[in-house]
């Protein structure tokens, strides 16, 4: 330990923990919301804990990837050649849904819409290096281009990237298909005016709806 | 889907994601601070990320408890039968800390504290089931026993189970080291008087120092 000035100058890098728990801890540190600290405590949680088990995470995340394909019609994540959505023929499949991600998937299948989906598998963003060729975005205009669709609705996340891929979707899309529809912006269920934004306010004025 | 009433009943059991997703959400959830939110998202984001991968952390998971010790002295975390800092012939054997998990000795570790340390592996907490022989206490008492150690220092967090704990430690081992303590306890470093807590303002009264 030296002192210099008022300040302590920490050059210890023994590795005191054994190197399998260092390993886990720079792992688990890697992921988004964990920090290094979260990452300690996670790591002796599993090497404590009766229901998590370091061997159970383990092996779940080692055969994550194992097998796992994109479906050949709407890219959602499958372990089939085609989803079971796609599948399905009581669906209708003149309306395709177009979303951001797997996920976005599961939360419409909790609402009461029956159509298809198209997963992009991220949306336009330069400064991530996310073009045009990083999103399933071909897979998108082939299936516009069949003239099998009626409707395809843009349900991209209401932020900068979202907004930006919903219109250069518009422009590529609406000679291929006879309609393009957005979802509707406007007050969550549940919120409060005082507290609302600014653009959902601007958003669910300019949506508003007649009420006879 | 159902409509009873204004209430959305939500009958769909349908696992629309991959198994092996399924799987690693579960997994995940399971750890101290995950819900299902943040489950899905880490998740998600292993599938795709570039700087974390599913495969790397969980060959460190499946890893975590291989070979894993205990100090055969101080209980520390370690992959030999003694740890590096009991090894160590440069540090004072004479003054053994008492901590609840390793985690403490690697914070300790960064402070210029040079003596030995016994790593209890918990506290005392009948309702986690938590007693004296879940504890490395036996371990304790039998150092204690040696005669070899001039001064405990007694460390757990301030908390009612860390004070039940010392309180628990001090009856004993009072009769088989000449000393033990327990850090002080006041203000931390850089707090705001105003808004301490009643608890540490009382304490960092009672254990005001002489200036001269």
């Amino acid at each position: 330990m030296k002192i210099m000035g008022n300040t302590k100058v920490y050059c210890k890098a023994v590795p005191l923990l054994p190197l399998q728990i260092q390993r886990t801890i720079e792992e688990f540190s890697k992921l988004p919301g964990i920090g290094p600290k979260s990452a300690e405590r996670l790591t002796f949680h599993l090497l404590r804990s009766a229901r998590a088990s370091p061997e159970a995470l383990g092996a779940a995340l080692q055969k994550l990837k194992n097998e796992l394909l994109h479906c050949a019609t709407c890219q959602m994540v499958t372990t089939e050649e085609n989803c079971e959505l796609c599948r399905d023929s009581s669906r209708d499949r003149r309306t395709v849904l177009v979303v951001e991600s797997p996920l976005d998937v599961v939360a419409f299948e909790k609402t009461s819409y029956t159509g298809l989906y198209h997963v992009l598998h991220g949306v336009l963003s330069p400064i991530d290096g996310m073009g045009p060729e990083q999103l399933k975005l071909k897979e998108l205009i082939d299936r516009a281009g069949s003239g099998e669709i009626a409707e395809i609705i843009l349900a991209m996340n209401p932020d900068v990237e979202g907004e930006a891929t919903a219109s250069y979707l518009r422009l590529k899309l609406q000679k291929l298909v006879p309609k393009i529809t957005r979802l509707a912006h406007g007050l969550p269920m549940g919120a409060d005016i005082e507290f609302a934004d600014q653009g959902t306010l601007r958003e669910a004025l300019a949506g508003r709806r007649s009420l006879e």
